[in-house]
């Protein structure tokens, strides 16, 4: 039976119906209301309505940043809509007849790539999304990890640098300030700074005024020698996460996705050798594959309503 | 119906038939023999015949400290036995008529908590052994944790300083070389030699010529104020971890086991305040608790059987 996926991102809300092969069968999408949880709950209950018009629909599940209690009902905190502590799935019950489950964004993406993408064939898979900020998912043994509370696998916030760079969510050394899309262009940046092999860089900042991320796209796409080096200082970092979580979580699969993986191998080559020249007990155990997401637009949504569908299976 | 629970130490091989609700019911040890599987093994079989003789035995758990594969029957890697690629459940096999699993020992003493100990009552657990190295298990949604390979929850080798001590594993900076019973005896060296608070620790050491674990265990039981500093320091060093950790694994129960954790609130105090301190997004998720490990002698043989039994059930 189809289901219904909803991803609420900081900018837009995306809607789908999407099959149980995974298949995106009609989509939707609308700006975000700023604000209150009220115009986001009409926001979502207006997509739905679209959406279910197109087959018979067993389940909605709604994705956003942030952090979702293990019962998959409330926002204990979502950045992005500013919410804390909102009875998120109540609010919608009250409006849609139809079974409901709120998911972590990253958990959905991770879980579409598990079911559907790079994850296909596996039992345990760990995915970073390299956006703008980290974030994580986590698949063991066919299933989603969620923790014990629910904010598990937020992979972005494991420590790389003890009294670090400060990140946005209290604490120093996060990854997320050494591996995320906007570390890459603080470390292209610097790059640019020195001269040099950034001399490319530097070229392309004078004429932008900063640095954004399609730049840095471009840059990287015609192999400028010090976008490279930028993504080869990220991907090195990525890499000693990864030794990190591998101890940690052993999977078999780490599934890059986000816009800066779409580089490719030219992130990967980097993440492997780091990964391989931290990982403790190296050649007394076996080691990850990397691959690149392959659901890259539909992942929210795909995964959303994948586990909505499988959550109202094992009821 | 009972089961049989083998634990293999670098020094000693302990044995116990083990009944449903955890209680030991007869033991047996015995001096682990040096070097060869074959021994091993024989050792392994006598033990389980003298125990077998006491009740209806369902299967047979076998605990050693290294890296077992997701099969549970092949041992990767086991540094107090050296063994590689060991085929040891097929070798059991072969001469014990019971059905037979192989587990790390962490992860079966990790579960004995979960189950019988200090982690009942919850979903989601991680522990920590803190013994002459360091140890880890997680249970999640009431499962063990073992990862893709097998060879997870190695919580020792989490990196906590880039580029930090070197340890065993041939990795740098992991948490075992600053949160470990030997991490504890280099603290408290150091904190002997610069005098001070640490004269208590230096006396001691005079005495003696190095100091031992058990000079630890009285210093830290009579309040020595260098003993309890170097103890302060560790903890820091863990609780730093397990704000790492949790951000991963969001348990919602950190235990505490091993030598080390009889000092009981002395460690867990200092290991509380660093994790609080640290952990990502304070404020805005839930925290997890800390508990000190309560089958403090016989985790390990306790949990194996419990292991055993629980995938002889499953089968």
């Amino acid at each position: 039976m189809h289901a219904i996926g909803i991803d609420i991102g900081g900018t837009k809300i995306a809607g789908a119906l999407v099959s149980d092969d995974g298949s995106v069968l009609a989509e939707h999408r609308m700006p975000t209301p700023a604000g209150d949880p009220k115009a986001i709950v009409d926001a979502v209950v207006d997509l739905v309505d679209r959406l279910s018009g197109r087959g018979t629909v067993s389940a909605v599940g709604v994705a956003a940043a942030g952090f979702i209690d293990a019962e998959q009902s409330t926002v204990f905190y979502a950045p992005n809509i500013n919410w804390r502590n909102e009875p998120f799935r109540a609010l919608l019950s009250e409006r849609i007849d139809l079974p409901i489950t709120v998911d972590n964004d990253a958990n959905a993406a991770g879980w579409a790539e598990f079911r559907f993408g790079a994850g296909r064939g596996v039992n345990d898979m760990t995915m970073l999304t390299i956006g703008t900020g980290v974030g994580g998912a986590i698949v063991s043994q066919g299933r989603l990890f969620r923790g014990g509370f629910g904010t598990g696998a937020e992979l972005g916030h494991l420590r790389v640098v003890p009294g670090g760079l400060n990140c946005g969510c209290g604490a120093r050394g996060c990854i997320e300030q050494y591996g995320s899309g906007r570390a890459l262009l603080r470390m292209a940046g610097a790059i640019g700074d020195a001269g040099g092999i950034g001399r490319g860089l530097a070229e392309r900042r004078a004429v932008r005024g900063e640095l954004a991320g399609e730049d840095l796209a471009e840059l990287i796409a015609s192999r400028d020698a010090g976008a490279l080096q930028a993504l080869r200082e990220l991907g090195g970092w990525l890499g000693e996460a990864c030794a990190s979580l591998g101890v940690v979580l052993d999977p078999q699969v780490f599934v890059f996705g986000g816009g800066v993986a779409a580089a490719g191998d030219l992130l990967l080559d980097p993440v492997r050798e780091a990964y391989l020249s931290h990982l403790p007990a190296r050649g007394f155990r076996p080691e990850a594959e990397f691959r690149t997401a392959e659901l890259v637009n539909n992942a929210g949504v795909v995964g959303a309503a994948d586990l909505a569908r499988l959550h109202e299976r094992q009821r």
